[in-house]
């Protein structure tokens, strides 16, 4: 019997890849407030292993309701995503992104993603930042984790250095350097990388370990009214 | 177009749940060092949103291969899992678990386990040890995190505080807690295991951020070699 995983249905509501939300067709019915989360398991229809009709139940010897083929047995798991991001600085000053892409067209992010196979945390943090602000960074350490359950992802942000120029990627519409003062905490793009912007700015670049934060919200996305 | 995620296949190398490695047979070949894991993606031949054949291809607009269906077009991604674990204490000394399944059994482990879905990090790093040693603790702050890249893991690490009582859970053969000269160096089961119990008793109780630790090999035990 083969043992096979399924992580849950990528969001088309946080910026994770330029495949991902450059359409607006796709993933329409998977925006932010559509689908509960816990649902998630019982989206996969067909075993990816034999192609059979899959039952969602609870194993034998297992707590938690799986994907089971009906067919071949084979057992498949639905476990959280993995976001990466970096707040990376210059000269005092904070690397963000003006978003080209839904959701949140037209406001700022830190650069984030999900994280790719064959990568680490930092690299990914890295990659991210290189793709969406054309920015090569030195990462630092990470100092902020954001459980985001309903969503079943976690985000985790790392510090980052300027070591070279910084430019527009595919996913965005402007790269800016801000001092603290000049954040736009009205125009940001989501509540992680809000909470990481604040924790971040407490930190005074000391290395405090990580805060960790739970939203419980699957909705990323900040509204006016938060 | 839907997005679907695919995560790697979940190794029977790692002590995830009690369904998955209590059966012999399952996973049998896919133990460590018998499938690299960048193949991963290649492994889903059906679609699980419609049961359709899918090519394995970069798409339009992205940098990566992706399993694609054929039939229905359906993007489905392969991420890198979770693992959580937790060094519990008490009285100064810390909570290991004698593995009584394969791989490593009869080894002894920090207690750990794949994220679930529906809960954060800390809660799942609090979840495996009363799972694995019957023991409720108080999860203190994250002080390690491996990236274990060929495997598509990541293992976080948390401290924590006995608050109860321990026994032996279905998975262990035995539990117990060890002084720093106690702990069974030369008997331990797996690599990020040892690591995080090393920086552990290197912080001597504070928080001096995350450690970060980046194993290359897929195969996650220690060998007598090592």
């Amino acid at each position: 019997m083969k043992i096979l995983c399924l992580s849950v249905v990528h969001y088309a509501d946080f910026h994770a890849g330029p495949d991902r939300e450059r359409r607006p067709e796709r993933g329409a019915d998977r925006l932010p407030g559509t689908a509960p989360t816990r649902d998630l398991a019982s989206t996969m229809k067909y075993c990816p292993d034999c192609g059979g009709k899959v039952s969602h139940r609870i194993p034998a010897d297992d707590n938690r309701e799986r994907a089971i083929c009906d067919d071949c047995g084979t057992v498949h798991y639905q476990n959280p995503l993995i976001v990466v991001g970096c707040v990376a600085e210059s000269d005092g000053k904070i690397l963000l992104c003006k978003r080209s892409i839904e959701p949140r067209y037209g406001y700022w992010t830190v650069p984030a993603g999900f994280m790719e196979l064959g990568e680490t945390l930092a690299a990914g943090a890295a990659r991210e930042t290189l793709e969406e602000a054309l920015a090569p960074v030195e990462i630092g350490h990470q100092f902020a984790s954001v459980d985001v359950v309903d969503a079943g992802q976690v985000h985790i942000f790392f510090t980052g250095r300027l070591t070279g120029g910084y430019g527009v990627g595919e996913e965005s519409l402007d790269t800016r350097l801000f001092s603290e003062d000049e954040i736009p905490w009205d125009d940001l793009a989501f509540r992680s990388g809000r909470y990481a912007l604040q924790v971040y700015f407490e930190d005074r670049g000391k290395n405090n370990g990580v805060h960790f934060h739970e939203l419980r919200s699957k909705d990323l996305t900040l509204k006016n009214e938060d």
